[in-house]
């Protein structure tokens, strides 16, 4: 007889391990951090004693569940912005907070939400990527949880690091420290292939192997990400990063969504693990991982929460639970991941593809003692058949709730008892999660009201305001604009020819001003487009004021290159309506006594407006606004129109009819 | 000041109204079964006094949820069976314990089981359909909660009915009896138009009409079920059961999964309610409803669980988040069923569904009180934003557990008071539940030890026991035996040419013995097939007898025609492997000496042995078998067969090469 420290006795013991051993009236003896004795009550009792046993009570004693992918501070941002494209969320709403907000004692306080959250439903080990992720690690350890915390590393800014090499030297320190730790295995994690450089990749898999640790990573999230790949560097995601030496680490890859055959085969001899995250997937619209293949091919596939704030819980219940159900809709076949498989992945696979096969995932001699009980006798789970193995798994996976959980040990220790937590108090922790939830609504209320700071918000270069002096006037045809244009006092000093399409967003709120879209063609001699540029210009709401002769004073308040879709600006931006203008333009950069002006011949398309010549000139301030208004004047007249036929209208005034429009043209 | 019963104050009200309208701090007045009024707390107050003030804590008030399509006695069975095929888990396992347990009492049982159930999860209202559901209503009226419960009418005999005309009787006596009363709607339900005749149909809708009561039906819930009505009737299932006049009657369509623009159109004319089961269609991999289309088209689409047995379990959050997240991912947007949009489906929207939209449904003065509290302020569900009014939605939706409800009001009175069931009791109930639970495994345990049990559970009807005589020999070329059948002392009585594909089901246990899938394709002259049957045959597992010259006695325990599909064979018997037998055969009946024997001359193709003639005859008992096996001897010389080359050997013997083959064939 030897003595244990514990003996759980007179439980259902679901092993998980190769066999799938189940133990219908079972018993584990545990010493230290470890499992001494899995099997039959009576067995276990022959050779072990211990001082503290435990009775069971016919609950379900199974290994601990595994989060395979998450972003664990992110609790504090759950339900901030949902139903939202993946664009928007992150652009919009994720990145500019996070430049906020993110900081050792967020990321501090979010890990302990979370760790508590897990905890309550049976997660024992998971694995993360963040910034800042020391502290992480830190609060993790703190509250007794078993983790494989992966520090980001980006090609751009973050919260913690001006600079990817910044980020990387962090990363080293951090894995210097950590390495080796009982509870917590320090990694590296490049974000995504498309979020860093192929340098990044590289530096970022040679940190790993020095180290020896895993590396974590997004791969193949979206079809987007493959197209984008496809397209820069004519192959897809994973064969990109097997050339970047990715594989050279233990990888986990996360997401996997849309890979092939070939990719999970080379996944598969790279021994990489992938983290399959069926809410994320299907509530950001990302699309369905092909797990039925994955797991045929042989690959450790662990199921994860990814963040809570696109779940928006860490409930891995639900994530199995969802993992089974959309691999049966997708391949057509309700048999296809059966309850007992979904529930390896969520143990023992999930614990291989961290790369923690050897340490945590099943209950057997010599691994660490990561163990739940779970109540599946309420109301929800009743009745229990038992008359095979698999009734106990299905009972777990398709009506079991995070709540069961009753009870959590990690490391021989144990960090929840009866529903109690013992490592971490909720009340402390929900309250200061409220304050910066409070701080982040009115931060987000503040930019929200104005269309200036919600496009300040989404960062990037873009210029300061600047004032804007035009005149135009309508021609029936353009010949006398092109003979001036001939004149010795005009210097031509560029050309250009360009198709300009806008679309002008307008905001209940009119004083927002316009939110213009711009897309550029440029145009060659034979009519070919060369060249397709896309801008963003925050117009102010009304005139800065007028001049003789309609010369209109404008302001600029913002313009920026768009970086994203029109679609994108405009689920952000949520005008209150649109209008599209299209025109042809030829443009000419001219000196006028000795000033600079752009004179614009404009035939406008959309809506059907006929020729405008228009004249333009940028100036830093109002002071000097008024000397170009004289000459944009006088240009006009050489130009051929005439000062009574001036229009002070801009082209989206006339096309939506605010003001009347110009002599023989309707208000539309 | 009008006094009313009771007060609902400092809550955050979602009313879910047309408008949409919250209260950030509101109140809700109650009197009697109804809601009189609903506001800012601040202005109701100024309106109404009450006896019962009660404090809300700033929790969420809002309309109870509304489960559009379930069948809550199958609670018994949640967990009985899963990961099925729809047809092996009804056929296989549903039907023959419903056979076996369904009774007034197990329903009554299942009822309750199941109010407790969705009482604890926020549901108020909801839509059965089952067998003795006047003991359902019984139940759910006796538990407090509001249901529209439909009696099934089914053209095959059910646990409560011998005859489609017997059940329709019930029904109509069932409605008469419960028409009117406060809470309970009967209905009927004439289960699905694959499962009615075009008769049962009419006189269902005929049924609903006469007594204005809803009618509650399973409308395209596979893909299968829509080819099949479109080759039998040549339309889709939506036309097909307007033909019968369904849509005479105010329909709830259940599932709706495949179904086309048409036939949203027609369900919208015909002012019929959808009830959209997500949790049910991704483990019965029955599809994608396409609800965002459903919805656009302006249906009343509400959300379902499905009986338990398919989910398993009741929880509409869970269902609620589904049905939001399933129609991102399949649309590819996910922007697609936003918070708010799903929590309607389940609230407003179900109402209307269930054709109770004048009752209950949202927070509306003239409504019945039918209303719940939910915690939003646990871990799981912190920290709270509060800057848009869809915050509180994607709370609900996206991180709400069924176990934040903590009150439900059902008619005006409570039927759950700070987490406690006040009209149920679950210990009773679930040590009720567990005892059915027991037997039903028992019954289970003792069928699928046998084979033969497996194959009486399927039900039909089916042969008994018999013996057959049997003798075959090999032979190089076939012509002794075309030639012996011109003898005179040889009568032929009919003859037929048939492709014979079998396929021999093995068993671990090799007493069960052989279960053969038998397709035979019959041929005319030309060769072209005329006619295919498959039957289903259990063969004894070893001879029976020998007699003189290899001749063999052989039992047929059972055979049937073969209703399902060999894969439903297979995934139901779940043999230890499988043999595939192909023969070309021509076969006589002949008469020789005033016996009928059956005379084949096989051509074994699969795997290849050659021709072999058989001499068979069928008795119905050991004694006649003697005389028979003198005739079959007599005949194999006759044949042209030596009585030293008989083989005692079955096909699937010499396939599987358990014994040794006949001369020249090596065991495979």
């Amino acid at each position: 007889m030897k003595a244990v420290d514990t003996l759980l006795t007179n439980a259902l013991v679901l092993t998980m391990d190769e066999e799938m051993r189940q133990f219908e009236r079972g018993a584990v003896a545990v010493s230290g951090d470890s499992i001494i004795a899995v099997g039959d009550e009576s067995e276990v009792r022959k050779g072990y004693t211990a001082k503290n046993e435990i009775d069971c009570g016919g609950k379900i004693l199974m290994p601990g569940l595994i989060n395979a992918h998450t972003h664990v501070p992110m609790t504090l941002m759950r339900g901030l912005a949902d139903d939202l494209r993946l664009d928007v969320w992150l652009q919009g709403y994720m990145w500019p907070v996070e430049r906020e907000f993110v900081s050792p004692d967020f990321v501090r306080l979010g890990t302990q939400l979370a760790c508590a959250e897990m905890i309550r439903s049976g997660v024992t080990c998971f694995a993360d990527m963040y910034f800042f992720e020391e502290a992480v690690a830190q609060a993790t350890a703190e509250a007794g949880m078993r983790a494989v915390c992966a520090q980001t590393v980006l090609k751009f800014p973050s919260p913690d690091a001006l600079s990817f090499e910044d980020s990387l030297a962090a990363a080293r320190e951090y894995i210097q420290r950590w390495k080796g730790h009982e509870l917590i295995v320090p990694s590296v994690a490049p974000h995504a292939p498309y979020t860093c450089t192929p340098e990044i990749l590289r530096a970022t898999a040679q940190l790993a192997v020095e180290f020896d640790v895993p590396l974590h990573t997004h791969i193949a999230e979206t079809a987007l990400e493959v197209e984008n790949m496809r397209r820069e560097n004519g192959m897809p995601v994973v064969p990109y990063v097997k050339k970047q030496g990715l594989f050279d680490a233990k990888v986990l890859a996360a997401h996997c969504v849309h890979i092939d055959e070939g990719e999970m085969r080379t996944l598969l001899h790279a021994g990489a693990g992938v983290a399959h995250n069926p809410s994320s997937n299907l509530k950001l619209a990302s699309g369905f991982a092909p797990i039925v293949k994955m797991l045929e091919a042989g690959l450790n596939v662990g199921i994860g929460t990814d963040g809570p704030a696109s779940n928006n819980d860490l409930d891995m219940f639900e994530e199995v639970r969802l993992a089974a159900f959309v691999a049966k809709a997708v391949s057509n076949d309700p048999t296809s991941v059966p309850a007992a498989q979904a529930l390896t992945m969520a143990t023992r696979l999930g614990a291989r593809a961290l790369h923690l096969g050897p340490v945590t995932g099943s209950l057997e001699p010599g691994k660490r003692a990561d163990l739940i009980l779970v109540d599946v006798s309420p109301l929800h789970n009743s009745p229990r058949f038992r008359r095979d193995p698999d009734n106990a798994c299905a009972q777990l996976v398709y009506a079991g709730k995070a709540a069961d959980v009753t009870d959590v040990m990690v490391n021989g220790k144990w960090l929840m008892h009866s529903r109690e937590l013992l490592t971490l108090n909720e009340v402390e922790l929900t309250t200061a999660a409220q304050e910066y939830a409070r701080r982040m609504d009115i931060f987000l209320v503040e930019r929200e009201q104005s269309v200036f700071s919600k496009l300040v918000a989404l960062g990037g270069s873009a210029e300061e305001e600047s004032f804007e002096v035009q005149v135009k006037v309508k021609l029936e045809k353009p010949d006398s604009v092109l003979a001036a244009l001939k004149r010795s006092e005009i210097h031509i000093l560029r050309k250009k020819h360009y198709h300009q399409h806008d679309v002008y967003f307008r905001f209940e709120d009119l004083s927002q001003g316009w939110m213009r879209y711009r897309e550029d063609e440029t145009v060659d001699e034979k009519d070919q487009i060369t060249g397709v540029r896309a801008r963003l210009t925050l117009i102010g709401p009304s005139r800065e004021g007028d001049f003789a002769h309609d010369v209109l004073l404008s302001r600029i308040r913002y313009f920026a290159p768009a970086t994203n879709s029109l679609r994108f600006y405009r689920e952000y931006f949520k005008p209150g309506g649109e209008t599209p203008i299209d025109k042809d333009r030829l443009r000419w950069l001219v000196r006028y006594k000795d000033e600079e002006f752009f004179i614009n011949l404009d035939r406008v398309e959309t809506p059907d407006l006929g020729y405008y010549p228009e004249i333009k000139s940028r100036t830093g301030s109002r002071r000097d606004a008024e000397e170009k208004a004289k000459g944009t004047t006088e240009l006009i007249l050489l130009l051929g129109g005439s000062l009574e036929d001036t229009v002070t209208l801009d082209y989206v005034e006339i096309a939506e009819g605010r003001l009347p429009g110009p002599p023989g043209q309707e208000p539309r």
